[in-house]
């Protein structure tokens, strides 16, 4: 089974934080029902990364993507969040978890600013 | 003239503040010929919010949308990043200058994070 676990900093603030799993939904309605898709913190609030990673080899994910919601490729999602799912994933040798690339540029988000502009 | 005025936080690595010039460009290739797109950092990099402004009005733009490059309504986007727009849109009266809503929660960066997560 296919998962995709979505990252982000993780914040002090709640709201901050179910705003991630408000993305991680609309990414699991657009990825349809072959993918399991799970929202995790890199740190200060929970789900943590293991815990995330944990909880989708019990939901019987075999394939991980760590994908890290940010939108530059600074150090948390270049080297943090790879290490920390790195670590995680040691524990877990018969599923293969990989990590993708930040947002970064894409025209994707081009065309979000200009919604935003134009509201 | 209509103009789009894209502003991040700002970072000490000239490749992050470069990356936010790339999504202005893109910005301004959707955007059509109508709409001068240029970008800012709220602190750490020029152009400033200040700047990009002042620089705007000299290109001849009459009507501002200044659009917060971030993932989450938090302090930056929702308070600083106005707080020094209206600042500095309080030399130019005959301008009209507003804040839009920060990136958020949209279909577009869902379909972004599956772009990443198939890469």
């Amino acid at each position: 089974m296919r998962a995709i676990l979505l990252v982000d900093h993780g914040s002090r603030v709640d709201a901050a934080n179910a705003q991630l799993g408000d993305v991680a939904q609309l990414v699991a309605r657009i990825a349809g029902d072959g993918t399991i898709v799970r929202h995790a913190h890199m740190e200060l609030a929970t789900p943590s990364i293991p815990e995330g990673i944990d909880a989708l080899v019990r939901e019987g994910a075999t394939e991980i993507v760590v994908v890290p919601y940010f939108l530059a490729p600074g150090r948390h999602a270049t080297s943090d969040v790879p290490r920390i799912a790195s670590e995680a994933a040691s524990k877990h040798p018969a599923v293969n978890v990989r990590v993708a690339a930040p947002l970064g540029v894409h025209e994707l988000l081009a065309r979000l600013v200009l919604v935003r502009a134009r509201e």
